[in-house]
């Protein structure tokens, strides 16, 4: 348990030095924090707000500095899984196999510190997380578990998770790709199908691949290793020239028969329930991590309103229009990170539902995306430039929330739980 | 501590027959319900829940029934102040006094049950509770609070609050209302001055009126009893054909030199600090209220929606454009919940500030009244029908999105706090 | 063509005095004017323009001084239909039949004087204009338009139009009302069934009611004369306690065994033609109306914003989240304006189409809407106060959206002339 | 007046073939053209639109095919503005000089079709049409216009507009950048300042700079040839790793006492009257040209929503919350179109004021880039590919927005004029 004690450790710095206590004046003459309007800090134990402050302070010093050159030649360091492995910020919430065990609030909050960066950075954590690790750990035999997890959570391995296909994004169930047994090598399994808008996929070692049993027509989840691929069975080309989260590897996996074996499939579940479970865990990172680039879009749309100055000198900030751009961020902001807190801790106590996760996914993308264009509007002509970072969070946003569930697909899916009626046509 | 007592009847006869445990399921086997999304329920004391419940059946079965007339004739019943103040409901987050000494959450849920029902009922509520009792409780003498606060907690006694004037709606620091002393009789100040949209003036046996000390030009806050004000010097005339909020009484209070001992006049509060005080505890109040009115909407639009059929026989709920709207209903009435019972929490830890109740109440009348406007389209025609109750509620939220600081006044609070700088001109 | 002449009159006072060439600026100095800030004036007539001010004229003179006691009381005054019969505005682009035979441009801006004053004038103005006389103007043989269009244009007769039924808003091609031929009396038919949400039925002197031919099951169109209908066959009881448009009368019709003669059938004219024609004529006009009903509210609230000052003595007008308001507002009005002057002036050359028509009518509903909310918000909680009376428009607005066709549903006709895809599930 | 003839040949060859009848149908069965929902193309003269089939058959074959790679590289192709001025597209509006003196409206049609392939393109040609070329046109002299004119038409040369500064982007009344009479050499400036975000500086062959002279502190405008200029006094940096308008160049200008003789200058206008007559012709061509953006974003979601199937194979145009926004986009785009067409041609009849141009390069561009944004929803995760070309346009729109006028600032133009009150703090 070395991430474990790693963040004791940081708890007890915390406690220690009390740098931190603008955060949680405990005194009668409460201080209204602009950064965290309504104190949801207040809800943190004091080990989440260590494990938080330590994913910021690695973000800030390591993340941030690589991160314009990354996007701009759409250039992922490898390296960035190690770091994060290192200091325990992968598979986070999961007990044993050298993960930390901690809870989804503080995993949430890791996840928010990261997307404060880039929404890339945290679609390659959330895709060896909430994806990859979370699947073998909740579906996985026990020798998986052992074999794979401990890689996983040092980043020594990296892995992706093969779900959507060219035809079908919103609609998985539809999936064409198919694994059969193998005519004559008995308990082995041969997948034939694409996927595509895979992050991580060209420099995975591993990818969770979800494929038709040719014999059933169920769902079933492999766990491809790209090492014992005979070449041309599994290809994983890059797609580049995005024009959002630039600063992950996205790519395609091509299948060819590609053998796999009948010990790398997950022997238990079945159907949709699979991929929707990853998918719930690294719908509810999401809700937190957009909270992120949110308020990293207002807190730079902030001090640029403090600096820029126009007509008589007067900073952007004084004016009325300016500073409800600002109130109406700070505000989703505070909301939609209390939402998430609150489903959160309703999932530890398994209490939570798919649909509250549908709702805080949805609302918090939407909303962050919303924001993060007015808040935009501030740097007027200036936004064009990289190096105010807000164009980056902007377009990484758009695709953050069309992915894991487009906006729209979860209006219809919390319609359906609110009426009992079911509108996909 | 009658209605405590009353309270705690209440809990225990919940925790016997566990009638509402559809609310919070503690099994493994989650459940989502709409009408709680993010089970903001868990947050809630079994005590606050069976306050809440007490308060919902009050207004269920007893100001339900009688709504739509009062809108129509713009008739409020007098009464209604001595049946909330017999279960309770009045002054109840006030320790002592024949209070019921609750917490601020359920203070907070007793206004969200009225509000569900009729904004205008809760304001009714709000300005004796949270403006009167209040400003009385925080401010006034062991003596004021002796003499007023059990009778208006019994609803015997009715208040107001004289705060707004004709010409200073969002500005009260430039009132004009004086008090002066009395040429000759010592002891005794004479106000001068009109206040105007004063909810419950006409009917009200006190007001707790602000005006400008002549002496000082501070402002200062007195009690007037109407029953001691000669004819003439105390006139609350009330403003009829409201747009909106027709189920409550609103008048002004025109004053010409009416007496009021100095023994009536809060000794030691000076300037906006008492006001606002009163203020903020209403919008708080506010900030959970509207979320009851939204829900009623989502409710009734969903039962309208299953219910009217078009095309081919299917229920407008099966439609995508009606499913997006109660959606998104059903999300903002959750976050807007989530938020008002975090700075309830807070204010009762002595957290809270004024910028985080500017926040929720902000927020939440613009969410409410932003959904509730988009629910209303699915009744098509059918909403100029006030039997489907939506127009009332839409209209009534349009009003209390502008009392107690407009949207964009909070807007600017907000954007001072954030950035430091002012910017009301 | 007494009317024509009168209208002449106009144009040649107009083209005498020069009283309103601030709006028709032909010099080199071009002035912006707010009240037609895209000088859609050039676009108009001589003709236009002076119908227009004597529809604006009559309008202001004549209804304005009204409106407030109609609405508050809901009480429609009979003797409008006459007045507007007198100064030719009924039936105004029908050619003969002592109709005005104007341009559909002029009728238009009839419609926009009108809508200026209120949406439920316009209403009972449409319904006689747009539905029942163009119905018959459109359909009627010729000697139903000699026997009925001259008295419709002088109103001495009232018309109204009797289409949607109970459960069938947006959907009249399920209507359930059916004809059904006399057992025993040749050439008469007799009608049961009921129609609801009609403007003016309880005034009405005939009806132009839409049923399905028992022996064919295609709508046919009748003309119901009240006077010809034995007790209780017709009725038309009266809808009160509306939340919107209370300056009109609206009730419904309630046939049983109705007996109507074959004369007063029309009798080519089958299936939802023949409501659809009258409808697209009345929502043409309401893309001009709502434009009127915009524009009162942003001159009404430019004026507030102008005479209320808060803060440091400056007025509403000063401030920046004021003046974007007002900005929008303008905008959208105009913008509005020249969209529907451009279908009216296609419709007048054979080139329009119903799409168009369901696009202006339902874009300038939706905008005059939001905008009208939004002007609103400016004069707070006086917005309460019935005589600023913007509280009115709004809620007039919020039914022109819905009716003759929701704002969803005219969406959904674009979408499938866009996509060629029908989306009504 | 060769481009003249061209266009008139073009014409001929449009009435021979009738080719496109289908814009322009005069029968009585009028067709809705979902391209052109409101019959625009019914306001164009036969040479109007030659012109705009002139121009859109180059964007299509010239310049589409180009834009990907230009986008991806931040490349910019020198020669399109030859091959612009070749078929008469620069400056086309300017009589005389070389340029084709064709009607406001065909000029904006030019640019609506220069914009329907990109902004970046749109915005090269403004540059040089709509602020050099006019800046000259309007206020230079005789032998100036002879000089650069003929040249500029040709693309020959390239022009650039040096206004905006590092500081004062909203407000260039306070720029820097000064003219001060050569110590020694009479007759020649010497100008000093920066400007930036210039539209092709750095491959312009003269820069129409605007500088205070130190004499007066009056603006003035000065072109400077970059071949007279001495090495290190004007120097042209390329700003790199935009995020938007990528297919088009932009630089700085640095100034360092760079010499400028006295001819150069432009005698007699002063202060901003010079820059914003060029500013308001450039705007005019960006409320056309945003339109053309809009339609190409809508045209290619809508062929994508016919195209891509999700559940139970149904395209996603059949989906209701697909089709509001493709009906929401078709409406703003010919709304957008209709008022840039009135505006243009009160423009011709000298009618236009600058509020109105303020008005409609507002309202086009915020609409452009919200629907841009919506419709870009449609294609889900892959809008994320730059191949589907939407997610480029909706980075430019948002440029585009800012630039020439944030939305704001014209807001509160607007709000100027409307109230007669100053807003800019």
């Amino acid at each position: 348990m070395m991430n474990r004690s790693l963040f004791r450790a940081a708890v007890r710095s915390v406690q220690g030095s009390r740098t931190v206590t603008g955060r949680r004046c405990a005194s009668s003459s409460a201080v209204f924090n602009w950064e965290d309007p309504l104190a949801s800090a207040e809800l943190f134990t004091e080990e989440e707000l260590a494990i938080q402050d330590t994913a910021r302070q690695y973000c800030q010093e390591r993340l941030l500095p690589r991160v314009l050159d990354a996007y701009r030649n759409e250039d992922y360091d490898r390296k960035i899984l190690e770091e994060m492995g290192e200091i325990g910020l992968l598979g986070a919430s999961i007990e044993g196999y050298g993960c930390a065990g901690v809870s989804t609030v503080a995993s949430g909050l890791i996840t928010k510190e990261v997307e404060r960066v880039d929404s890339g950075y945290r679609s390659g954590m959330s895709v060896q997380s909430s994806l990859a690790m979370t699947g073998i750990y909740e579906f996985g035999t026990e020798e998986q578990k052992q074999r794979f997890l401990p890689e996983l959570a040092k980043g020594k391995l990296s892995g992706c998770f093969g779900l959507t296909e060219p035809n079908h994004g919103s609609d998985p169930g539809s999936m064409e790709t198919v694994a059969r047994e193998h005519p004559t090598k008995k308990g082995t399994y041969l997948l034939t199908g694409s996927k595509t808008w895979i992050t991580n996929s060209p420099i995975a070692d591993l990818a969770l691949v979800w494929a038709k049993l040719e014999t059933t027509g169920k769902i079933k989840g492999f766990i491809v290793e790209r090492s014992r691929c005979p070449p041309g069975t599994f290809e994983t080309p890059a797609i580049k020239n995005k024009s959002a989260l630039r600063a992950s590897i996205t790519g395609m996996i091509q299948m060819d028969d590609c053998p796999v074996p009948a010990e790398n499939m997950f022997p238990d579940v079945e159907g949709l329930t699979g991929p929707f479970t990853c998918l719930n865990s690294a719908r509810l990172g999401i809700a937190f991590g957009t909270m992120g680039a949110l308020e990293d879009c207002l807190a730079r749309a902030r001090e640029y309103s403090l600096e820029r100055k126009q007509f008589k000198g007067n900073p952007l900030a004084k004016y009325q229009l300016v500073q409800k751009k600002l109130a109406d961020a700070a505000t989703d902001a505070a909301y939609g990170t209390l939402a998430a807190v609150q489903v959160a801790r309703l999932k530890d106590a398994g209490k939570a539902t798919p649909e509250m996760i549908s709702m805080v996914k949805r609302q918090n993308c939407d909303r962050a995306l919303v924001n993060s264009r007015i808040l935009q509007e501030i740097f007027g002509g200036n936004a064009a430039s990289d190096e105010y970072h807000i164009g980056r969070h902007v377009a990484n946003l758009f695709v953050v929330q069309t992915y894991e569930g487009q906006s729209d697909i979860h209006a219809l899916i919390l319609g359906r739980a609110i009426t009992g009626k079911q509108a996909f046509v």
